[in-house]
């Protein structure tokens, strides 16, 4: 059942980093991106994998962790992302992707849960610091990096409350609790 | 197997119109897009089912279909969507949701592909018109209709060859056929 597949497929931030990921296995996601669709079907996202520790520590300072959790500055050494897929815009086939790389992640993320993997598709990136690290031509334009792992932490979805805060957090066991609109209050019509 | 799933995914853009689709249905796969991640799990994103054939008709008329197929103006009557979903931005909440609208659609496409529908994801709608028809208050964008039905084509993917062209195409007997990149063209690191 699909509606299993993205209740598991949640946001994660902690990681077993000793768990890795084949490059095979992130090629396979990637193929289910490439299967998706894509406005007027002109395909303009293009990816870069890293899935040893050296390309990953290039990557991994560029990134912003979970920006609500003030005092949790990111994954320490031991719990970050074994492996991570850049998803780019190849500026040459189109200047802009509209929302092709929201379907190209999701597609991505569930077939990651369904590998037994999880992650986070992360838009707040130093895109100059990776461009430079990765030696990344400016035809193509970073969108997205989807940080992947076997996942390290609990996180339990949960209905906003009558303040209406949709801030997630983290109680003292750790567990990583995010509270969703309910489905009366995004259905207007 | 989710890659089944997203292969059966196909964008659909002919109906058996007469299959209604319950408003039940619909809350349902806007469910999933609720349970699906959202930038700083701020959720912006509203919705406004419809599912009856006046409401429908309203609808219809401010959709562009198939830009490639230049004789085919669309779904004739009797073929048209059973069925639309419209995602909107509400601009109070946020005034750029970035590519959530990309993740919610193909949690929602997915969804609809597991029960035996199928639809396109359009974005090619003339806003104004909707916006009008529908009474929608200017606090709401709309960002993309889903149009959903039963499928009444055949539609195989096939994969680019050396030209290049991505333009998707109709055969004598109707199949539409869809060329998508080959993985090796879009990894590029």
């Amino acid at each position: 059942m699909i509606r299993d597949l993205i209740i598991k497929n949640r946001s994660y931030r902690r990681f077993f980093q000793e768990v890795t990921i084949e490059r095979q296995t992130l090629a396979e996601l990637v193929d289910l991106a490439r299967l998706s669709a894509s406005g007027a079907n002109l395909q303009p996202l293009k990816y870069i994998l890293s899935c040893d520790p050296q390309k990953n520590a290039l990557i991994f300072p560029h990134l912003a962790w979970a920006g609500y959790l003030k005092d949790w500055p990111g994954p320490s050494d031991g719990e970050r992302p074994s492996a991570y897929i850049i998803i780019l815009n190849d500026t040459q086939i189109r200047t802009s992707v509209g929302c092709d790389h929201g379907i190209a992640a999701q597609s991505i993320m569930l077939g990651a849960t369904e590998k037994g993997l999880g992650g986070c598709i992360i838009a707040s990136i130093q895109k100059d610091g990776i461009q430079k690290a990765l030696d990344i031509p400016s035809r193509y334009e970073i969108l997205l990096v989807l940080a992947l792992g076997k996942p390290r932490e609990k996180v339990v979805i949960e209905t906003v409350d009558k303040t209406g805060d949709i801030k997630y957090w983290r109680d003292a066991e750790d567990v990583h609790h995010v509270p969703k609109r309910p489905l009366d209050d995004i259905i207007i019509g």
